[in-house]
C-alpha cells in the first residue's frame, strides 16, 4: 500500500541539551502520538544569559503518518 | 484582491513512478480539494529491496488558497 | 519553562510592497492572534502585467507558541 | 497546450527602495513587454556612501513566455 | 581546443510526466538544434486542478556550444 | 542494536526515464544486494542529441547496511 | 594596487520597513564611515505583536575597505 | 527603539560534547558578557584519534547587542 | 609533502545521544583505525516510537589519510 | 541614474588553469566587449584523461550593462 | 548502452596552487587510472603559517566508470 | 585544552590569480600574524575591463586562535 506522510515544523527548547530540546518538541506536537514516525533537525540555536547558554532551541521537521480514511 | 496561501509539506510514495507518488500525496492532504493550487518537489528518495527500487518517496510542498472569512 | 513553537509556511501578496504582502499573510493565518511570535522571509517573487509588477508575493515561515495543555 | 518559458537574470538598482529597483529592472529587459510573466528575487544588496545606502541593487530571475512558432 | 558553452534557463510543462516536460522545453529553446549539448534539472513543480496534477513544470538549465567565429 | 550505514554516490543513466536511470545505477553498485536499503536523488541531468533527450543521468546517494563483524 | 576588504555581519531593525532596518544597521557599525562600501542582505525576518509586524529585522553583511598601513 | 546587533563567528571545542564546545566558545568571545544575546550553530565537526572522537568542534554565529553611543 | 585524503559518508545511530551515534559510526567504518582523521556532521535525524525519540541517526563525512604507496 | 544589468551564464574551458578557463569564456560571450562588467564563479569542474586533468571547466555568471535606449 | 558511474570524495593538497592540489588528489585515488572521467570542486581551503598560505587543500568529487561485469 | 577560534571574512584582490588574491587578503587582516591558522574560500568573482579579467576578487573566511587570557 502507498503510505502518505505529512511533515510539521516544530521548535523545542531546553536548558540542558540538544537532545532534551528535541524531546520537548515531540511531546507537544498536538498530533496523535501513534502517528509520529521520524524527525529531521533543521536548525540548532540558543539564547545566552550572563555569558552562558540560557537554553537550546532546536527546529525539527516531524513526519506523521496520514491515515487512510475509512 | 490580495490572495493568501498556506503551504503544507507532504510525502507521497508509489511502487511505480515519481509522478504516481506525487499524485498519491495530493489525494490525501486532508484539505478541501478545491483549495489546492500548486506543488513544489522538495526531495526524491526511495527504498530498495533485493537490489531494486521497492518504492519511490517524493516530498512535496503543496500550496492551498486560504479563504477569506465570511 | 521549556517553550515549544510550531512554524507554518504562508504566502502573502500585495500590489504595493513587500512589507504589505507580509502583513496580509499574517492577517489570515487562521491561528489565534495572541500565539504569533515571529516570521522569517523564505522567498520574494511576484507577477508582471504590461511590463510592471502586478503584485508581490512573499513566502513566510510564521512561528506560533504551542500552549501547554491544562 | 504545453507552455514553455525562459528565465533571464537581471539586476535593477534604485536610490529609494527594493521595490523600485525591481521595477527598474523590468523596464529594461529588452524583451517584448507582453511576454513577461513573473519574477523571483535572487539577491538584495546595495552600495554605501557617507555611511548611508547609496542605492539598492536587486537581482531578479524574470520569466517570459516563449511563443510557439507560426 | 578550448570549448565555450552558454547556459539558458528554460521551463517546460506537460500534463503527463516530468520527462515530457523536459522534452517540451528543449523543443522550443529558439537556438540552433545542433548546438544543444546537455541539461540540468533545477526545479520540479506543478499545478493542481480538482485535487490532481494538472501539469508538471520543470525548470532546466540547457547548455549550448558557442561556435567560434570564422 | 545500533545500526550503522554507509552511503555511496552513484550515477545511473537511461535513454527512457528518470526511474530507469535510478534502477540502472542500483544494478551495478558492486555491493552485496542484500545490504542496500535506500537511495536519495541528488541531481537529475541529461544529454541532448538532435534537439531531443539522448539519455537521462541521475546521481544517487545509496545507503548500505554495514554488517557487524563476527 | 590590490584592494582588501573585510565583511562584518550586522542586524538592523525597524518598525516601518526593510529599507529602514538596513539604514539603522549601517548607522551603528562602529567603523569609520568613510570605509563602508557595500552590503548584502543575508536574512529578512521580524517580530509580531497582536497579529501585526512589530518590527522588521534584517541581517546584512557589510563590506569595509581595509586601509593600507602607513 | 531600533536595536542593532552584530554577529561574530566563533569555533569552540570540547572532548566531551557538542553542548560543552558551545559553552567553551561563548566563554572566550572577547566581548562584554552583558552584550551576548543568542547563538546559531553553523557547523559541527570533530577530530579523531585511535578510532574515537578526540574532540568536537562547533562553529557558532554569536549575536551581540551594539550599544547606542552616548 | 602533499597529503591526500578520502572522505566516506557514514550513518551512525544511538538510542541515547547525538555524540554516541557519531562514536558508533566511527567504530565500524571498515577502514584502518590509524587512517581516520576528522569528521563533519552532515545531517541529524531520528526515529520516534510512542511519542519519544527511539534513536538518533547522524550522517557523517569521515576523512581518512590515503597512504602513499611503497 | 539607475543602472540595469543582465547576467549570462557561460562555461569556459582550458587545459592549463582555472584563470585561463575564465578568460576563454569571456572572450566568446557574443556581447559587446564594452558592456561586460564583472563575473562570479558558479562551479569549477574538469575532465580527466590517463589519470591527469585533461581540462578545467569553469561556469561563470557574467554581468553586462544594459544600455538605455535612445 | 546505459553507463554507470560512482563518485568518490578526495582531498588533495599543494603548497603552490589550487590546480596542483587537484592533480595531487587524482594521482592517489586508488582506482584504476583508466576509469577516471571527471571531477567537481566541492571546497577550496588551506592552512596558514607565518601569515602566508602554507598549503591549499581542495575537496573534489571524482567520477569513475563502473565496468560491466563479464 | 579546549582551543577556541574566531573566523573573520576578508576579500582579497589580485590582477593575476586566485592564489595571489588569497595571499593579499591574508597580508592585511589586522590580526597578529601568529594567530592565523586556516582559510576557507567562500566566493570567487572578479571585474572585467575591455573584455578581459581586470582583477580577481576572492572572499575568504580566515580562522584565528583566540588566546586564553592570562
Amino acid at each position: 500500500m502507498d503510505q502518505v506522510y505529512k511533515k510539521l515544523e516544530m521548535v523545542g527548547s531546553s536548558r540542558n541539551s540538544v537532545e532534551e530540546a528535541i524531546g520537548n518538541a515531540l511531546e507537544r506536537t498536538g498530533e496523535a502520538v501513534r502517528h509520529m514516525r521520524w524527525f529531521e533537525v533543521a536548525e540548532i540555536r540558543g539564547y545566552i544569559e550572563d555569558g552562558k547558554v540560557s537554553y537550546y532551541q532546536v527546529t525539527l521537521k516531524v513526519g506523521f503518518v496520514v491515515e487512510q480514511p475509512g
